[in-house]
């Protein structure tokens, strides 16, 4: 089949407008990055309208009239099988951020960024008074929003299903619910199981001693060098809140935060991050300037960081082979054995706060994220009755519950920028994580003896070839039939707590 | 005067375009330090296209139908006079710009980016081959490149004039001619003078010892911090050529470069830097995201670096405050006296490379060049001759003959820039500087006694008042008539040269 002239100007043309629309969001990723690194603190009000420039420069081209005659042209019948697959690829996924766009009404969008940028004061405040009353109304505005988003965007059964595809291409309540029940199920009785067993596992010396930033820095580094982070195409610096930023395969920027008091908590976040940059470094350099080059959702890109975070940076056989150089970096732990250590930084211990929960229990503050966002956006629950579910799932899942709003529902920032649908692709990440980790200890000779022995790029070639090489051209569902031969399932992450926590806490199911 | 709804429709409208092209020029800016300072050495290739892509999306928002449409009514016979001063500066400097892109054919602004991104390449390697006949073609391209710029902007005298007026709007050959003739006639003795003196101070102590790179770095944090940059709207980082940018008032980044074996050239650099670096900062905010926010001219720009760099921190002023704490940080400086340092900062020694040059030669390297592109833009001089004219003039200005064409006229990277006109701004930078610190020392009560007890600050108010605040709202010349009652007069600095360097090698005119 050939391509006519029309059509071959066409792509070329879109190809073009494409890569300088992602031009434009690749210097908004630097700027972002700057923001929390290195610019100079009266720099933040410039810095903002220059990121509102820039946003607006590059919606202002997704939704021309120049995009809409290209997207015209190149989704015509028959069209669209004449392209390359990368054009291909290409023209969906541009064409299916279009249509989304074309959807939201502009003023909706306006209200939006203007109530966030209210909300998040306000949701500042608030959390510092432990006063979710204050917090309140603006947050009733910012769910009726997101219902009004999803009524323009449209859905099958749930107004949610909009709200979630907006992170997670395609997926729907009706996928969602059954893997929750699931790990509900199976986790709240580990959970107690655990808390049953006779072991409890002195964290102490975790943070028990000083240990220098510097060194923590430089472990951390070594350890991404070691894992096949590409310090010629990334780096890694500090920020309040770690975080990985990709502007192209080239340069991926990634941050952690140093408690000089806790071993291990940065060179943890360095290796989640580093998970979350070594996918967006893996892509193939072809589909930089486009799109494409992006992870293909929040949830595969979760899979990444929690693969490295976890299930290497948390297994025995990693710290087999680190544990005595973590102890000649910090002599501290010299007292401190290889068991100990390993138990230690797996400890099982319901709490209050999301981001500080272990890997049995964070899908448990997701779930109960969940529930309580399906029911504001689809009517079922008040925003006045928020801090009563929270306080009642608390209890039934963790156990436990919060002693006021600030250690409960005010805790997460998602909802002061507007994100409902997003808390899902967390538990979606431990699952796919989970799921591919199986597929990788069956496809790689002795990968947990590898990794034993230090060798960590044998993971990460595989990683490389079946997940990030093709960036955005497949869809997370289609990514993880590949892989794995099935598509999610969450079994694989259920086993893997059994097994892991079993072994250390001497249960079983 | 009351303006019309439609021109308060009209300024409203246009200043909100001329601040989104700033925050497009401001996040340039940044992308250019971030390269220079952190970006990972694969990004190169993705940071130029996206460079690109503002430079592009900048022009043509500045060559817009509404530009063109703002320009036409606010330029209008009566509306100019009815707008506030601001507004009116903005138009008059906007609007110079709009002129001069829209004299400019496209095809010569790309031919001139195609081949100066080409002759860059050649000229480091005809650098590193020393041969200049390497370079001499795509030379001749680049100056009838600039001849056809010229005649394209229109000039008065000379095809100079066109290629001045970039960086220094309005100057002219017919201004420029006398002040290096002034300039020639009085330095040249001055430096015989030198070279007949008794005096050649040791300068062996500045590069013998090891002075750590960190020490240097906090001591320039320490100088800057006491002539009053501004660190919580600024930094100071690491960079291979040292260089100031500024995105606006709140936000300026300077950098540095380190030899560990050389004691005093960071600090130079660092002063110099933070010279342009406080002009930028002291700007009325209020002319923030607009071009008015910059510095006035290059000239005036440099005669802030320079003013800090050579008037203020090559004074023995400045040294009787800071000699000692810089004894204490680099004790290898303990066996120096004042004065021998002081000295030895100051020697005076014609050589090839401009950029390492002291006070009393940098304007006879300067001068040369501007004879010799002079002479090529005006046809009077062919490419090939430039070697030879480098020669003679070296050796009648310098007393100097370079051996080869890296330490001749191979050494700027100006020229593979495309850049004829830019080499004056730094003889007028030492002019102005000279001229603006003799009014400072009349209006500043003690002002050197200031200096001396460690007070830059009052220095700094002075120039933040009297230089800094308007901005680009008044051009070079109106500033300095404003500042010092008189027009750019070369005698102040010819003075300044004859004091100092008089009483240091104790001769006399």
């Amino acid at each position: 089949m050939q391509t006519s002239t029309a059509t071959t100007a066409s792509i070329m043309a879109f190809q073009s407008l494409v890569n300088e629309i992602h031009d434009l969001n690749a210097t908004q990723a630097l700027l972002g990055w700057d923001l929390e690194t290195y610019m100079p603190e009266k720099g933040s009000p410039m810095r903002a309208k220059q990121m509102a420039t820039l946003a607006k420069l590059a919606h202002n081209m997704m939704t021309s009239p120049e995009m809409e005659e290209h997207l015209r042209h190149l989704r015509q019948s028959g069209i669209p099988e004449k392209l390359d697959t990368m054009s291909q690829a290409l023209v969906r996924e541009v064409g299916r951020v279009y249509d989304k766009s074309r959807k939201t009404p502009l003023e909706l969008l306006q209200e939006m960024v203007e109530t966030t940028a209210e909300a998040h004061k306000i949701w500042v405040e608030a959390r510092a008074n432990k006063q979710f009353k204050q917090f309140e109304p603006v947050l009733r505005k910012i769910i009726s929003l997101n219902q009004r988003f999803a009524e323009a965007q449209g859905y099958e059964d749930s107004p949610y299903d909009a709200l979630l595809d907006e992170y997670e291409p395609g997926l729907t309540v009706k996928q969602l619910d059954p893997l929750f029940v699931k790990l509900k199920s199976e986790i709240v009785p580990l959970l107690k199981a655990i808390q049953n067993s006779d072991h409890t596992p002195d964290t102490s010396f975790l943070f028990d001693g000083f240990f220098p930033a510097e060194k923590q820095l430089q472990f951390s580094r070594q350890v991404l060098t070691d894992m096949g982070f590409d310090f010629e195409a990334g780096r890694l610096d500090l920020s309040a809140h770690p975080f990985s930023s990709g502007s192209s395969s080239l340069d991926v920027r990634l941050t952690t935060r140093i408690d000089e008091h806790d071993v291990f908590s940065a060179l943890s976040s360095s290796m989640h991050e580093g998970g979350h940059g070594m996918y967006e470094q893996g892509v193939n350099p072809a589909l930089n300037r486009t799109p494409l080059a992006e992870g293909t959702s929040l949830g595969i890109h979760e899979s990444q960081s929690r693969m490295w975070e976890n299930q290497v940076g948390r297994s025995r056989a990693f710290w087999l082979h680190y544990f005595s150089s973590l102890q000649e970096t910090f002599p501290e732990l010299k007292r401190v054995t290889l068991d100990q250590f390993y138990h230690a930084i797996n400890r099982v211990r319901p709490s209050y706060i999301r981001v500080e929960a272990d890997e049995v229990t964070y899908n448990l503050h997701i779930l109960m994220r969940y529930e309580i966002e399906k029911a504001l956006i689809e009517g079922d629950m008040r925003v006045d009755e928020v801090p009563d579910a929270w306080a009642t799932k608390a209890q039934e899942y963790l156990g436990i519950t919060p002693t006021n709003d600030a250690e409960g529902c005010l805790q997460d920032i998602h909802w002061s920028h507007g994100s409902f649908g997003y808390f899902p692709t967390y538990t979606l990440g431990n699952l796919y994580s989970a799921q591919f980790f199986n597929t990788a200890k069956k496809q790689i000779d002795g990968l947990e003896s590898k990794i034993a022995q230090g060798n960590l790029q044998s993971l990460k070639s595989w990683l490389n070839r079946e997940i990030h090489w093709v960036g955005k051209m497949e869809t997370a569902g289609t990514i993880v039939q590949r892989v794995t031969g099935e598509p999610l399932n969450a079994q694989y992450f259920v086993d893997y707590l059994w097994t892991k926590y079993g072994e250390i806490f001497k249960i079983s199911r």
